[in-house]
């Protein structure tokens, strides 16, 4: 018996889009219903090298199909000037749950750009206006490729307005999606005016405000990932209505964590967790809904549910590498 | 870059015992020092597989070197009747500590048998009369080999008398060692009857009584993994020096389990850990100790140093198969 081996090119190629974004919401229906696990992650902090590890561990089951896998990952944000190596490094080892034999191990930064993305599409295909055609991205890094990508498979998107300090990464933007999109460079302000906006930037300080964006977008909020960062203003917070995908992970790390322990914004002022809406518990959004805000800090079932649409994709075609690892000759 | 991968056969050729048992002995060092970090193993637990799965993540710094990774591991006793499959099924991800560039992914099964063995030999060195020729092995499943193997890189080891109600398994056992060693079949007692025993089953009701050991006899208690198993008798342990790898993991789910949670077995019957032992805050054996035990059971800092050693030597030898798992072109 052997386990799958996918790279980065091989997960990229069979997480395919339409197929993740309706994974990524049976997980959030599975967890919602209580047929998830999900261990709290565990840390290990390395000063010495400013950067740490995490392993995130999960199971669910959709009732079609269950999963299991961890991911082990990391920020090291050194990486980039003094190693040539991206911040985030992540390796996937899915595996049946009824043997635990090691069905794949995969390149886990690439799952974890589908996974991400296929969250903001879930959410956006509850909340924002159902004619949505137009698309913000505040910060043209590697995450916002994914998030154009998903959220095209739930609203006709036509227009993509990006805004990002860096010129280059903005035409690297411009350019991939160019052929497929009225692509345009524009401020925060004119992203954040299209019906829908993704913020995926790494700031600490809050840099989209209640102005910049329009009556009744929708905003994923997406960079934030540490205690202390956020990129939307209280008061733009305050004003919408906020769904968020996990209650402790967002309030330590995600886009509220900031003005939550502040005590600026509180449980009341939180809608919902998305597994409600995708459940039914909550309504999406109606007539009378505003702005709304899905605040994502990336849940490891999302990684688990994302690897089993890489596995089951590349099975088909007879993708990836098979590694024998091992021996099973029984004992 | 690429990441090295290693099968059970390579796992087994360079994770030397040689080289593993004082890698071990260093990671019990680096653990008592402070200078590892072992977040506590997260747990799924999958009742309707019988079954769970285990993630144990870890860093180290033996001052020599330093190494990080996770161990994804399983028990599913139903796997060899039902599936051709071993019971449990470990994958390592072995990982820079400065880039948590994922250098290794191996398997754990054949890692997990060497950093046991390895682990019963660092407390057969502290706790063995000096001049130790004989071992006893109780249970010759798939972890007794490793026994020995490990064993004898301490003990000028001869003459090895094996115990299990299956005859084949005892046969196996012979086969394997008889050109090494004086091997041969005997019972529970004439193997307690050793200046070494290793206990390797899965009971859990206790097998070996006090009249079982000599009366210098060092015990290495291998076989209790889980809550509620144990292999000797109350009295034999509460006559015993016992020292344990982890108070946490001891108490819960080690050897002592069972009478610490009945309270027969208190703190004040267990001598220390063996990382008192290996930096001289405690003292091993002393002419006047008498019967000893060590209750091991399996700390995730031995999986990462054993990792270490089956990749440094297969790096050395050029053996295993070279991944270009992630792309490392910079972004």
């Amino acid at each position: 018996m052997n386990t799958l081996l996918l790279d980065s090119g091989e997960v990229d190629e069979n997480a395919r889009m339409a197929d993740v974004v309706p994974a990524i919401e049976e997980a959030f229906e599975a967890y919602e219903r209580g047929n998830a696990q999900m261990p709290p992650k565990s840390y290990i902090d390395l000063p010495q090298y400013n950067g740490d590890f995490r392993s995130m561990p999960s199971y669910l089951d959709t009732g079609e199909w269950d999963a299991a896998g961890v991911k082990w990952v990391n920020v090291h944000p050194d990486n980039p000037d003094d190693h040539g190596l991206p911040t985030v490094l992540g390796t996937m080892i899915y595996s049946d749950p009824e043997t635990a034999f090691p069905l794949a191990i995969m390149d886990g930064t690439a799952l974890t750009m589908k996974r991400t993305g296929a969250a903001a599409a879930v959410a956006t295909d509850y909340l924002a206006v159902e004619d949505a055609t137009s698309l913000g991205i505040v910060g043209a890094g590697v995450q916002s490729y994914t998030q154009l990508e998903a959220i095209s498979e739930v609203r006709p998107i036509e227009e993509v307005v990006v805004s990002d300090l860096d010129e280059e990464r903005v035409e690297r933007f411009v350019e991939t999606f160019g052929d497929r999109f009225d692509v345009r460079a524009g401020s925060i302000s004119e992203a954040g005016h299209c019906d829908v906006l993704s913020t995926v930037t790494p700031v600490e300080e809050p840099i989209v405000g209640p102005e910049d964006v329009g009556e009744r977008t929708h905003v994923n909020a997406i960079g934030a990932d540490a205690e202390g960062k956020h990129e939307l203003a209280d008061d733009l917070l305050l004003e919408a209505t906020i769904v968020i995908d996990d209650h402790e992970q967002c309030t330590h790390s995600g886009e509220v964590n900031v003005p939550y322990g502040e005590g600026v914004l509180s449980d009341d002022d939180i809608y919902g967790e998305i597994g409600q809406l995708v459940v039914g518990d909550l309504e999406g959004r109606t007539d009378g809904t505003g702005v709304t805000v899905f605040d994502s800090t990336g849940l490891a079932i999302q990684d688990v549910a994302a690897a089993h649409v890489a596995y089951e994709n590349a099975t088909e075609s007879d993708d990836g590498y098979a590694f024998g690892m091992i021996e099973t000759d029984g004992q």
